[in-house]
């Protein structure tokens, strides 16, 4: 079964085709520039084993841009199909699913949910949407199945999701921490599950998803009972550019500076993290050469992210009464050993042991173990695949829908 | 040595008199009601094994208000002392000192800096204020002496005050983690270590001071290391009517609903927390009751008070990598036996055992070690006294300032 995956934003879309009798990727690529003017757009192609095909033409909206995938997919040369028939399903990734626990067929009924819930997904709602649209379009014949980054925390017990806020506003406005980043953390904790050879309903597992967004979770028993982002992504630790946990007043205190809520939004979710702290960059690499240069800044930069994962994870600890296993993943978290080990060293009195040496000089890329002899949790980094994440559901999905 | 205790609001002026040779607290009441209308105001006056006198009377302004707690005090029926002449120095108490790491007396330069900084701290600064300049004027020959609750926070390592925003907005408007409550804080932890028996140098503690204001900070070797209120008293766990850490995208959310800046600030300063929740009271008892009904709301506010109180303590003893010693104080925490057990129990993974019995059953108004046996970590109830601690404070600088 072959399993087309989009990821649409508001002027691009990521495809990944993947043939899920052997897991392998046929082909993966974006499109950019969707309707910026009536004359931008872009295709990305890449396909395993061949040059990467890049080619500038206009891709005037969502519609557009799905006819240019699949052309591309099929295309005599550049192809790795060669008719749209053979794409059995198509799963659409989702940041937000509202209160949806689990992957879905996009039906009338979830879809009209979807629009529902915009006013508290403005940014990514509305895009996603028109993806599924126009590829509802393009495929009408075929399974579209919802995958949704905040489904895995849906679930979560009513202590963690909720504010202390009026709970009038929690009714009527739907206030309440979602959680993003779902499935990559249901993704990592099911492979250190595995990793670890014992059935994930009895394991207590930590995952830190840092990438240029950042989040914690606990995982207990398979089910997550907490996460650090929020209502929206900007709640929980420091990222490249989002502020992560900060005093609400500071809103209101800079808006009584003259600040427009707008503008503060802006900052908050654009101009802080790593690049607002350090003056530097959002990318740590950069922010690193920075230190490397004695930018006291740039250390402060690096310290808060690690900073606030430790305290993330001594709180789920707390919350979960213990932890088995700690996972690290993601483009930060896989890439970057210093902040693995301010992260991780230094947890004695929950009997963690790493092997910093393989730590330092971990090739990337791949499942590392970092456990050290007689450390009471075992520390897995584990790259995360949140495509394949998608791509399984559909199947999952596909298959019962078949089978009807 | 008698010294007298001031802490003044915009409307109200509490003191307390110490005999420091024994520690006795001679008198203490409050002054209410001060400049609202031309006609307003009241001192209530408390004396041991006396009954307590309240009187109507006007009190226009600061001035009044001490004059009129002096008169009190020196009275031949209500009196304790004979002269104002016998109070040797006078303890004011501060909510915000910024940068201030200590008590100190009371000059022009502190308070210059005191009326600089009036704009991050615009509700209690301007009041605390006029309480001092009324107080000099009425007693210019004594020291008068600044305590301030965030002082115990001033020493923090920079990741603990640093928010993850612009640095030109730290920089620019002191935008940082202050911490309250230090005042209680240092108190309860200097008891912990006499209690334990261990220098406070040596020690790991934790203090949860849950009132109806509440912060948990976490002590390494004496020095605060981190707390949970920030910027404002609204950051950390969830309070009375404040709301604790919240998403900060919730304000401009409910900006893009039409709420004012000020209304949402009011809300969650005065309508979140255990009342918003709940929607019943703000104050726990009442809470409880509703609970005892069956009222789902009232069980989920109390619900998150313990797990964020919970989340917090996990957080600190990873930041200190283990905790020695685990201290509840303040009015919530020396009066609610199942908040405290909520808290306390199901945290095996640190080896914390309580005595679940004598903490349901625990006499209120002293200290009760909770420890069960075999407990890795000591439990303490200490009700705390910021009264004694500012008094001890003032009693320490008016000997400095004498012996010049």
């Amino acid at each position: 079964m072959k399993i087309l995956v989009i990821n649409a934003g508001s002027s691009s879309l990521k495809y990944q085709l993947f043939d899920m009798d052997n897991g392998n990727v046929l082909a993966k690529g974006i499109c950019e520039k969707i309707g910026i003017t009536p004359e931008s757009g872009s295709i990305t192609h890449k396909r395993p084993g061949a040059e990467n095909y890049t080619k500038e033409t206009p891709v005037n909206d969502h519609d557009a841009a799905i006819k240019l995938v699949l052309n591309t997919l099929t295309d005599k040369e550049l192809g790795v199909i060669s008719d749209v028939s053979e794409i059995s399903a198509v799963g659409h990734r989702f940041v937000h699913g509202g209160k949806i626990k689990a992957s879905n067929i996009l039906d009338e009924e979830i879809l009209a949910y979807i629009e529902s819930i915009v006013p508290i997904n403005p940014l990514h709602g509305p895009a996603s949407l028109k993806g599924v649209y126009a590829c509802r379009r393009a495929m009408p014949n075929v399974p579209h199945v919802g995958v949704y980054d905040s489904a895995f925390f849906a679930s979560m017990p009513e202590a963690s999701y909720t504010y202390a806020i009026p709970y009038e506003w929690t009714e009527k406005y739907g206030i309440r921490r979602y959680g993003f980043h779902g499935t990559s953390h249901r993704y990592v904790s099911q492979k250190a599950a595995e990793i670890v050879g014992k059935p994930i309903e009895d394991l207590k597992i930590i995952t830190c998803h840092l990438g240029s967004g950042s989040s914690v979770s606990a995982i207990k028993n398979g089910v997550a009972v907490d996460t650090s982002m929020g209502f929206t992504p900007l709640d929980g630790l420091p990222m490249g550019t989002r502020c992560g946990h900060i005093d609400p007043s500071i809103v209101t205190f800079m808006i009584g500076k003259g600040y427009t809520s707008e503008e503060i939004d802006t900052i908050l979710t654009k101009k802080s993290g790593l690049i607002g702290v350090s003056g530097v960059s959002s990318d740590a690499r950069e922010v690193w050469a920075a230190v490397e240069e004695g930018n006291h800044r740039a250390q402060l930069a690096m310290d808060l992210i690690v900073h606030y994962a430790r305290k993330l994870i001594g709180s789920y600890v707390a919350e979960m009464n213990g932890v088995d296993v700690l996972v690290i993943t993601a483009g930060l978290g896989e890439n970057d050993a210093k902040v693995r080990n301010g992260i991780l060293t230094n947890l004695d009195y929950l009997g963690v042991k790493i092997n910093e040496e393989l730590n330092m000089n971990a090739p990337r890329g791949t499942m590392i173990d970092l456990t050290a002899e007689g450390s009471k949790v075992k520390v897995l980094v584990i790259p995360t695949d949140e495509e394949m994440m998608i791509a399984k559901d559909t199947q999952k999905l596909a298959d019962e829908f078949y089978a009807k």
